[in-house]
């Protein structure tokens, strides 16, 4: 029997929660040892639920403790590189979540420390374990839909992210934080890389929030080219408030495959007055069983016994396209995605 | 009792038979006089066909007969603007399929004929005779989903459209062939007109047709800005093979409305190898009732009883986005849709 | 070119009025020219609407006109089998509604006048022209779920029938009036007939009806035993208030096949407090293709060019049944189909 | 922190292994210490795979043990009664899988010695923790369809139970051992007890068995009879081949709810040839978030914070109610299904 892989989480806001109740509810070949979290209530109040003894103010110790296997990276996004770079040094495990950093050096840092490291760095794009999403790239891996020529994803999120989120400085916004699941969806289904992307955005929503934060959108549209001559389109919202809504349909040459339902999993009333079912809520809820997978993926990966389903280059790829499509909502026209000035 | 309206059906092909076989099966209050087309066996089949006496050769003529109180006009593009504009300053009704004309111009001449003349027009935008599509521009229309901020319009047509078509001297193209449904879709559901579009198109499956025809694309992502803050995408194909897909989809501030199915009306066969249904095989499968309706309505419109549900003012801004979405094709970036040279 | 076959409409209510809609708006081949029916103002407000010259107090007369070449009758069941023999002896051709008689002396003596007469009789089971059950039909016919050896099916109705449904002296009940459908269905895609039926029923919703009228149900569960050694489910309710319901499910040794949907054709709404589509008000609106099919059919069947595809046996069979669950709801018991006394 | 719940399982075939996986994973608040099953292989296998030190032939041996503070019963049925009431006795808690056990007798001695004991029982009926039919159930709560006077549940699976399943020397059969959660479905979503149910069954697909063991069915249709007047219907089929299938509808006097797909979660594929998606695999997959859900519900039950979702008379209502069926089956009569001789 191996040693259990020790886990560190890092940031124990809502997606840290998610991994950190997969890690204590016994994630096989798992324990979660520490939580690390700046906000002194955030990190008690997680270590007690999640039965954890380890708390820790500074991400960076959990990062490199020795008593650490591998670090869940959850905190907010500015701070990934630090944390990533310091962990890969150390010889650390890492399962990200989206983005992979803030700017592109950033993440180009992480890049070269994954390379020149003996840890392996898994990025938290949970669409790819979900079962739906993962039988449609099945289904065109084995040719079902010829040559898969177009992809339209679509990501909405019921709620806001958290405030820095917003705030130019400290985030790429809604498409960084939103969407980055779009765009690895649209580079893993079709097989092909961005090259130009053109967006268009609004604050529809919540113009106050425009307002405050110069270029905050709460609905953007983005068409795409890819490489091969392949096309994409993404379109994302938050808070959309209905709930929340991740469906993808590839147009192939042969055919279209469509993943993702808004409404899985409910019962169905039928009533004079309508038919009417339940969203889905959440993210948790939906891709509840997509988490699960990720986290058991991470102590395989360490252990070496199957690669990243979504590695750092994967990473570096998202932000990248997620920092053209903001530069394209800024100039208002379409931008190459790699090799312009950001 | 009221005479029948008189209709004379120009164009004896695809589209135009699909009127002609619900004017021959009865549309109440309607009668089909004539079928005209330069073809002599379309003209002659049709005729056999649909029951009608009367076969011309002339367009021309069957608009301006004195026997004749209405035109369905179905024949190619490029023929619509001449026949419209003569019937109408004959004071004939008209039901004109998309697009309105083949160029601004020609759409135009057609609208100032419309505007001097005591006939009607009827733009052949069968989707606001759907019961879904028209059920959600109710949905919307009762503001169910608050402000209709974002719409996303699919198009896809199972086969070719004949030749000339393809043919830039005599068509605008897929877009206006087959996605112009889309555009008037857009505009309908979101109550605003289009600005910008850009878009992304490639000859995915039928390269040796852009070899043949320059700027030929069988596959088209547009991305728009709308009035009052607006946006659109929609996506096209055609040659899509598996059917003809029309859905929509209208993102607002306090929910979504889709509308559109393609597989709707047929059995589900669940074996232990998959859950087989059969996709929609056409437009006239699809739209069959949608084509019942709009027939219908053009009798209520002759009569004047009802406004055209699409006019040709809803003719010309399909149109106009059309063309503006080609000319991005061809310059590769976001163009107004309003004002600009073509 | 044919003569149009000259119909007269015989029952100017609910069922009557779909047909005579239909022969209004036109089917091809066919043409409307008399209404029948005893109370004077259903029959002028039928033939104002129809735009039909010749009213008619007595279906006799109208069943037996020399101007008369087929026969809707759509009067209420316990009228049938008069009309109906002296319409075949007449030689016309007809198309009945469910149930063919009240009693099954009277639709033996149908049946018998049908097999020497020159007439074809069309039992109107309209969800046999349906797409869906159509297509469910083919698939078994093709072998896709091998033997199709158990079949369940849903059949409820909004509202009430009109009030002489309900006296048993005059009718045979729910099942016969609502369901007589399903029973039909069992028969046709089981390629199987009765030979056991247990119910159970009950007033659920109008246990004051089930007083005026003892033996009233409104919710009727059934299971079969068929030749073959296949199995039936039926479940009936009317009124179920939220629309029109009409699913069948066929298991098969190989698969099963699945046909109807409640809520076929209409916009998705998703909101926050739920998502929600509308329920098929009517059958009217549901099968209103199928009911012009099936009038389209009775033209091709009076020119020989089809066999009835539900004729007289059919409508025996499908009353046999119906009265053997009158049986066993009852007496409580299982009880043979046929060769008991009623 | 309470000490986690020491669980022992006794029977390691396919629903002991679902459990002992769950345990294996991490359930909260629990571990599994002991795995019981009179086979060598099988046992060893599973403690290797579930990483379980102790491994036991007897299960009474298990089930009494003061290292053990609960067992999961999954042996065979025939088994189950002297294994839950030896550990009722020495105070244990269960979860027992369905059905309770063989007999009636057997079952009302575990119902005596739960009733007398400190340990509780909660009886494995795992649609009662999936999300669709608990949401269905909420709905019913809630008054959405009004009375819920009749229930349909289809309970199908893929592939033949164990050997001794078929015997009816040592199993109540298919309507035991699969449709069991229909039965209790029915009383759970009605709020009803059973009292004559009137069923018909054959050996569709496998005449084989119906020669070695008299009485195997592998399709069973059920008509039943409930308290206060409501009425259900179950249908049940194993093998079925195409999938795990369990759906349920539930129809009020205002409305209808339905629950249960047998395609969710998975892909859809389009092409000209059909439209295809992957039917449920097996019921561990349909039932995965169920079973957790029930697995850490014992825990809650053993902590005294919950009350048993399905408890021991829930058990013995099904077991009842599945003989009642075989009886009818035998008689070919319908039967009352309380006190009657078996």
């Amino acid at each position: 029997v191996t040693d259990p892989l020790r886990v560190a989480l890092v940031g124990a806001g809502r997606a840290g929660l998610v991994h950190g109740r997969n890690l204590a509810a016994g994630v096989p070949g798992a324990r979660l040892v520490a939580v690390a979290d700046p906000v002194p209530e955030a990190r008690q109040r997680a270590a007690a639920e999640l039965g954890c003894r380890l708390t820790l103010a500074d991400p960076l110790t959990a990062a490199t403790d020795d008593g650490v296997d591998a670090v869940v990276i959850a905190s907010p996004t500015f701070t990934h590189a630090a944390v990533a770079v310091a962990a890969l040094q150390a010889g650390k495990h890492i399962l990200c979540e989206k983005p992979l950093a803030s700017t592109l050096d950033e993440a180009r840092r992480v890049q070269a420390a994954a390379d020149g490291s003996g840890g392996a760095l898994v990025m938290g794009f949970m669409r790819r374990f979900d079962a739906g999403f993962a039988r449609a790239a099945e289904r065109i891996r084995a040719g079902d839909i010829g040559d898969p020529v177009f992809v339209r994803s679509t990501g909405r999120g019921p709620g806001l992210p958290p405030e820095w989120a917003h705030d130019p400085q400290r985030s790429a916004g809604l498409i960084a934080e939103v969407n980055s699941h779009d765009l690895d969806t649209v580079r893993w289904l079709s097989s092909r890389e961005f090259q130009t992307v053109y967006a268009v955005g609004r604050a529809a929503k919540r113009p106050d929030l425009a307002a405050r934060y110069p270029g905050f959108v709460d609905l953007v549209a983005v068409t795409c080219e890819l490489s091969d001559g392949g096309l994409a389109q993404v379109d994302g919202a938050c808070p959309a408030g209905y709930g929340y809504d991740a469906r993808v349909e590839v147009y192939g040459t042969e055919g279209v495959v469509m993943a993702g339902d808004a409404l899985a999993g409910s019962a169905l009333l039928v009533r004079a007055d309508g038919a009417v079912t339940d969203p889905v809520r959440s993210w948790r809820e939906l891709f509840a069983d997509a988490y699960r997978a990720e986290d058991a993926h991470l102590v395989r990966v360490a252990r070496g016994e199957e690669e990243p389903r979504a590695g750092v280059a994967d990473g570096v790829a998202a932000l990248e396209a997620a920092l053209a499509v903001n530069r394209s909502l800024r100039d208002g026209r379409p931008v190459r995605v790699a090799g312009e000035p950001g």
